[in-house]
């Protein structure tokens, strides 16, 4: 790949074709877009540019195609993978900006956004017509939904809801060349040629740039609750997972945490909470539905079901501040890790049966390899987050032998059935593990596609396939 | 395209790729392969082959791309868009011999099945472990699954369940050299590189042909309750979709029904029912749940919404007879319109609120035009079928006229926000209609996909996009 810097010329071009207020070069904003929340890695882009409309993405990326300059689209950079850094430097595409919903199409149950509304944003504006976007990410206070779509982000309502690309129908999208379409249709059902909308979905900025989007929303639930279990062993916790949904069960929310994380929740929000001695893993379980009384009786099926799996104590969170207590757990579990010590975060996912296999595996893998790790996620869904904890790892280790022991993890969950990401996407990082999940072929393949969309590779390089 | 015929020597060789016992040539079968349910079409294949396996699929494939030769691979025949007609001759590709269930997986509520299982036998073997795969085609007794992945098929419950595209994780593809690859992982979620899975959903076996499916299940509802409403006119009847989605609801099904469908059915299935005079549609409800007294709740909510529509009549289906005999009016509404007349069947779909103003451009058009249509089909997603009735119309106007008017339809579909087809797919019948849908970007897009899986063009030629 040849890039050109960008220079002088080019900047002054740039700002008669987006405007001078929308481009930034000094050097604060450039170190602000330098990272993500991807541990601590940064990159500096040359030229943060924030558009505010679709025109002004599409002559941008025809300017960059041209003159062959790196153009990297970025959401909130709440990104878990590094998949906004912009590794080549050239340009930041901030798409912060474009952040109105322009439609809440109550008769349709749909939203027509733009890509930089704030996931939450659009959470809270639909419930006020007793509509749900179910798909919330733990930092849905921040990212964008143009990101999350990007991404293919998930959520601990996955379970119950279906994942983001589920609720995603139409996106209006910029190729590298300028060109601008919608890929398919306001509709609940399409089968009228490739699915560019789902092709689009997860693709991390590398095929082109969303500028706007179409989304379903649903009736939203009146009622819900939430229990937190508690169990002597992470493995019985894990095996009780997939034995709620035997027992024909469907929590709308179904969360995994180990010890450890819980004790830092604790600890670094203050939160009064007696973790007692022989626990060693959380289950925290959320009903919902139109009817209080059939949803208790749900609690108390899916109860009898974890007490069978050793569970010996149960929390039920009934009023607001109950539940939000117990969600709040779960929800600043990923900011308590890393208050606590460097660490390394993987997104593991796996049939869901297969979770206490893929739990005990990467315990081994660990004692091998000498590190920690304290994992939590949706264990509804078979998606495990490992958090390795660098705590007295030497640096030495922490640089070499640490990639050892994540290609072991990556090669179980593969092994089981599973994926190198649920929800974080491959990114930066999750880019050497490719070829433990992927063939040649199919490599190739995703290669092609990429060359389809963005011949000259200006978008996103450097990021998902090399 | 440029294309071999099949010769006496290419046959000598496919016999010994992939054993004489699955190749035939005699006329019969190759008459019984030359048509789908698509009206009256009929391409003759030169060579039908019904593989027994991935590895006969493999080196066959290698083999046509190798020579040229066309590969129009095949389910049950019952598609709608003439998606399995070899129009190129060469070789039709059944699969109907690989239809085992390999594996029901209780533990991932999983199944793991070969293409050519009937969608009804999965739905059966699940159910027997209270398991659900609710994407119900009305073929279901005689479709496989593997159309029903091709063509994104439907079918009733996707306003409740979601379209098939949410159930299917893992795809065994054979390329058109013969590689052979999974397209995903069998997880709940997967966020690892473009999802090919989902770009083969829908490709109508233009890319690679689908050897292998897994299949997501879910905790199958015990109850369930069907409702028949009728309406003094189709467009409050259509008005009243929205509306029961608006009120917080959500069917398990909720179809329409114009009044001569309903006259059809009655007729040709000997059905005991009375039609009022002034009923011109119906709508057929069904919600299902663990809770019986909840339905039963949910119908009297449902009705009351429905009665603000006009609705003047309610039958309520309790027992497993009277469901059944509500739900065959809807499911055999397709083999009544057939049996009356020669006819054309469109699948436009619209977001769900426009269905009321989709409805009266077509009967509008229809006047234009001069042809009349019963339109039934799945409302609560704005999925209308569109039967167009040659009855007394001239050959001359079917042939030059009705095309002219189904183009309106179309052009007027997409302007409401839909697309051609909701779950019948592009096929043949309706790539004229393409470019009323898709730029000449998009169209270019989807060339360029089909081009990295299949550059010699072997796989299903003259289908979706051309």
């Amino acid at each position: 790949m040849y890039f050109n810097k960008v220079s002088s010329a080019h900047l002054e071009q740039l700002k008669s074709l987006v405007g001078s207020q929308n481009i930034f070069v000094d050097q604060v904003t450039l170190q602000n877009y330098s990272h993500d929340e991807t541990e601590n890695l940064s990159y500096l882009p040359e030229v943060v540019i924030k558009p505010e409309n679709t025109q002004q993405v599409s002559v941008l990326l025809k300017f960059c195609n041209e003159n062959n300059i790196p153009v990297t689209p970025r959401g909130a950079g709440t990104g878990l993978s590094g998949g906004s850094l912009p590794v080549y430097g050239g340009i930041s595409l901030s798409m912060e900006k474009m952040n109105k919903i322009i439609k809440l199409d109550e008769r349709n149950l749909q939203a027509h956004v733009e890509p930089g509304v704030i996931t939450e944003v659009l959470m809270e504006e639909a419930a006020k017509l007793n509509l749900l976007y179910p798909v919330d990410p733990s930092s849905k206070g921040s990212c964008f939904i143009g990101g999350n779509v990007a991404h293919g982000s998930g959520g601990p309502r996955v379970v119950k809801y279906g994942t983001l690309r589920d609720y995603i129908l139409n996106l209006e999208i910029v190729l590298p060349n300028g060109d601008v379409i919608w890929t398919g249709a306001n509709t609940l059902k399409y089968a009228s040629g490739y699915n560019l909308t789902q092709l689009m979905i997860g693709s991390e900025g590398t095929l082109a740039v969303i500028t706007k989007i179409v989304v379903k929303l649903i009736p939203k639930p009146q009622y819900n609750l939430v229990m937190l279990a508690s169990f002597p062993s992470a493995e019985s916790a894990c095996e009780a997972v997939s034995a709620v949904f035997r027992a024909g069960m469907t929590p709308s929310a179904l969360e995994f945490m180990e010890r450890a994380g819980m004790e830092w929740v604790v600890k670094y929000e203050g939160i009064k909470f007696e973790i007692k001695d022989h626990v060693k893993a959380y289950l925290l379980v959320e009903v919902d539905g139109n009817n209080l009384d059939l949803l208790r009786s749900d609690c108390e099926k899916i109860g009898e079901v974890l007490f069978g799996y050793e569970c010996d104590d149960i929390l039920l969170g009934e009023s607001a501040s109950e539940k939000d207590e117990l969600w709040m757990m779960r929800r600043k579990m990923p900011l308590s890790v890393k208050a606590n010590s460097v660490y390394k975060e993987e997104d593991t996912v796996v049939p869901r049966a297969e979770l206490p296999v893929l739990l005990k595996g990467i315990k081994d893998i660990g004692a091998k390899y000498g590190f920690k790790s304290v994992c939590y996620g949706h264990a509804g869904d078979g998606n495990l987050h490992v958090n390795i904890i660098k705590d007295s790892m030497s640096e030495e280790d922490w640089k070499n032998k640490l990639p050892l022991g994540i290609h072991e993890i990556m090669e179980l969950a593969v092994k089981l059935g599973g994926t190198l990401s649920g929800e974080h996407g491959i990114g930066l990082i999750q880019q050497p593990f490719m070829n433990i999940k992927f063939s040649e072929v199919s490599l190739q393949l995703m290669r092609s596609i990429k060359n389809v969309f963005d011949p000259k590779g200006i978008l996103n390089p450097g990021k998902m396939i090399n």
